[in-house]
Parts: C-alpha cells; structure tokens; sequence
C-alpha cells in the first residue's frame, strides 16, 4: 500500500497514536488503514464413501489437487462461502454440514475454514479455476499431488476418523516450509 | 475506496473479467482491490465458576460488558489473537483452550471465533479499551448491558453447556437487527 484510498494521498507506515501495531496512516486525510487475514472456505464434500477434488487450472499450484475452497466475500456466511466455492470451481451443489478443520497460516495471513459437506447430486463438472473434477475413494486419492498443506493434513485427519468411526473438529497451524538445502 | 493504494490514481466498481462479482478496479494500473470479511477473535476467560468481562471504554457499545475480543492481525494465529486481544483489554494472561463458538455476521463482514480460556492469575486490570474488567459469577452476568449479540448468544449456550455437563462447539449467525417501528 502506497497510496490512500480515501482521498488518493500518499501513506506512511507508522503507529498511531494508542495502537500498538504499525499502520499505514495517509498524510492527508489521516484515514488509517488495517490490514486483516482473510478466510478461504471450503468443504469435503462427500458422495458415499467417496470425495471430491478438483486439478487446479489457476497459480498457485497449477496442476494439483485440492478440496473446493476460495476466498470468503463480504455478505456471505462461511457456509455459504464454502458451498458458493463448491458451486464455482466443480459447479457441484452440495449440503455444508458440520465444521471440520481450521488451519492458521500466519505467514500468509490465512484462516482456512473447512466443513464437511453432502454432494447433492452427480452432475458436477469443471469450473474455469479447475482442470478436471472427480470423486476419489480413500485408495485413490493423490497424496503426492496434493495442491496445499491444509488439504494433506485435512484428509489425512478425514480419513483417521473415519477409521475411528467419529468425525472430531481438528485446529492446527501450517507453519513456513523451512527453506530446502 | 475511491483511489487505487498502489498508484493513486481513481478507481472504477466494476465485475473483472472472469468474476462474478464487483471489485473495486483501478483505472490507471487495473490493480484489482479485494475486500473480505474480518475476523473478531476472543475468549471466554474462566476463573473458578466465573468468567472476565470487560466494560467498554469506546463505541461502538461504550460502557456495555463485552468477553474480551478484537480484530485478528496479520501474523498471528486465531488462539494467539484471542490471548493478545485478552492482555489488550484487560491486561490479562490466559491459555487458550478448545474452541467454542463461530457467529457470521454477514451484514458487517464480521466472523467471530470465540475460545474457552483459563486466566492464569488475578492480576488483571482494566486496559485502554476498558472501563472496568471484572469476573462474574452466573448470577451476576449483567444480561441487559451485554454490548452484542454474539456475547450474550456465547454466554446464553455457555451456561447451557455447563449445565448440561458438556461444552459443545456452537457455529451460528446473526442476523441485522429488524428496524424499530
């Protein structure tokens, strides 16, 4: 952020007065602008014993596989969030049911918010962010091709309880991949 | 927003191509500006049978009672936002623990993430934020001056809970207040 967008004046990194954070306040108009983690909702969706992934057409991580989930927008909920996700990239409709999982990512500034979800009906397709879209049984799933560490640790959870025979809400924190040598 | 914060120049509300919805778009380097929902992170600090409450010393809700809560910042996780939020406002030390409700709010792009918490000692105080910080026993919990919806709802299903024996997870919205006639 360099500019203000109240009034299009230039901003200045700094505290202000009683904050504890550095903001960038504008020179002008003294407008103070927050910067918030955004939430990505989405769902396991599930069609009996089987869930459904989509390939990724769209950066990051063209090419590999993720549970539907994006960007929450302002007015929704975040089941309807999720179910909207769901809806766009698999054109798929489904029933969100309970909360599932909930990753910190603080070095992006993520809150990943993951339901459990029923499928509707069979006739999902690719959306314009997904390459191809299908269900997948436990044996089937791409664990090398997975497209974000959310999703490995979500399903690997999804399918030790189910394993277990109770679905249990799980909360965790993806911390920075340490550089490779 | 009225002017693009990486250039300055003006902005123009209009759907990007291969969106469904508005954004605000810059007219001069086409910056896409995204605006999501926020997230309130707090706790239920717990003492004994009684829990901390802040009486708020700024609006919205000035000198109603509030549990300890405020805007998650980039950087943290969503239990490290509740317990800086708790040391903010009531200059109290807490451990987080399990997480225990989640209100949409979507006609203020708010989500709250609420967590029980145990106070680790009673050398709390009032911050700047507060008026007055005290614990309350059930029967003292000053239903009438609760500063919002979400608070009195968390506390409604708390005492429930502990009633019942067992605290359970509690995901819910709250709907705009219908206007008075």
């Amino acid at each position: 952020m360099k500019f203000c967008s109240n009034c299009g004046a230039p901003v200045t990194l700094k505290i202000p007065p009683g904050d504890t954070l550095p903001r960038h306040v504008c020179d002008s108009c003294s407008t103070i602008h927050y910067q918030n983690p955004k939430m990505i909702v989405g769902c396991i969706a599930e069609w009996e014993h089987r869930i459904l992934l989509c390939k990724r057409a769209i950066e990051p991580r063209h090419g590999l596989w993720t549970v539907p989930a994006g960007f929450m927008e302002n007015g929704e909920t975040t089941a309807q969030g999720a179910a909207r996700e769901t809806l766009e990239e698999a054109n798929a409709r489904v029933e969100i049911g309970p909360l599932y999982a909930m990753y910190n990512i603080p070095h992006i500034n993520q809150v990943y918010i993951l339901f459990r979800a029923r499928l509707l009906d069979l006739e999902f397709s690719a959306g314009t962010e997904s390459l191809e879209v299908r269900l997948f049984d436990e044996s089937e799933v791409p664990w090398d091709a997975l497209a974000f560490a959310t999703v490995r640790n979500t399903l690997t959870h999804y399918y030790a309880d189910r394993k277990a025979g109770e679905y249990r809400f799980h909360l965790g924190t993806i911390e920075r991949a340490p550089a490779r040598s």
